[in-house]
């Protein structure tokens, strides 16, 4: 009997193992061969499901940014009041445990190595602008956000505040740590919304 | 007569060289050779200033941190209203012309760069976190600052909101041009202060 093989999980386990490898040695250490023995390969078994190593790692990427958006539809679909939510979800997206620091590094590792690689994956389309003015006009719609404000140049803020604190949580997790990463977003959130998210941490 | 040559300029301008190189071609292309063929040196030459790699790219990022230090400190003795001279110091963290921009990305590139070697520069310390909560107190110290802020937390958000906003001009400078970035400084800088900075962009 000829062995089964499911291809979507194996092509995910290669991605996962090229995660690792990029968590330990970085992006020059993604090389095709590195990845195909972390995943416990050959590399014509590995070239077999990628013929390339930008296809490779343009798969890897697009992996971290479904696993996102499919804990943050999670959290969409629960009863919560509607700041709450919102918080869950922007900590979904800022690195607060190891799990998501690696999807960060991923992210990081690949927007440096994307830059100079035209043809392929575009970095500055993962979703998450699109995300946020989605949040923003939610916060809108509900009445919740305070007079005066300028929802465009809100979502830009959010925007801003969301990827450089993850960009710091990346380098920096003593300092900036999950209750701090928590104080300052409801911290942020409660600077434009009317009533007060409770400061429960 | 021997030739002459100032140590400290040709470090300068290998330094450079190497910049030229990274933004071309990215890390991934920041090879001793290839910065010594950009810089017109032989590999022998360029050896002589710096014997290794790592060498090289740690001083040419500490040239960055140093160019923009030198921005900053002059704008810091001009005579300026505080609030417009906050706003001024903040547009020279943020790339909003070509020579930023590349800074910006030798400074991208060599922190994601930076993370796999342990022993070499510490990227989380650029000096940017120390500089702006120096201006958050600056502001205090003026009674600028509006009632009811937590001066620590808008320190971290005013920090995530400079590096997060750096990054997105670096990776969509289309989308977010020197007028939005401009825009959104005086938007946040206008919520958490008592009087308003003048909208003229």
């Amino acid at each position: 009997m000829p062995k089964i093989v499911d291809h979507d999980l194996r092509k995910r386990q290669i991605a996962e193992a090229s995660w690792r490898v990029i968590l330990e040695q970085g992006m020059e250490g993604a090389t095709v061969r590195n990845i195909a023995k972390e995943a416990g390969l050959s590399l014509g078994a590995l070239r077999h499901y990628f013929s390339t190593q930008d296809e490779l790692l343009e798969f890897a990427m697009n992996l971290v940014i479904k696993r996102v958006t499919e804990r943050i539809n999670k959290i969409a679909l629960n009863e919560l009041p509607p700041k709450e939510k919102i918080l869950q979800i922007l900590l979904e997206i800022i690195p607060t445990d190891s799990e998501k620091m690696a999807e960060m590094e991923v992210w990081f590792a690949f927007v440096a190595y994307a830059r100079h690689k035209k043809d392929t994956f575009d970095a500055k389309h993962d979703g998450i602008y699109d995300g946020l003015r989605n949040l923003i006009h939610y916060l809108d719609q509900a009445k919740l956000l305070k007079k005066n404000l300028n929802t465009e140049l809100e979502v830009e803020r959010l925007y801003s505040l969301v990827d450089g604190t993850a960009m710091h949580a990346l380098l920096d997790p003593t300092r900036l740590d999950k209750g701090r990463i928590h104080k300052l977003l409801v911290y942020h959130l409660n600077s434009i919304c009317i009533d007060e998210i409770e400061k429960t941490y």
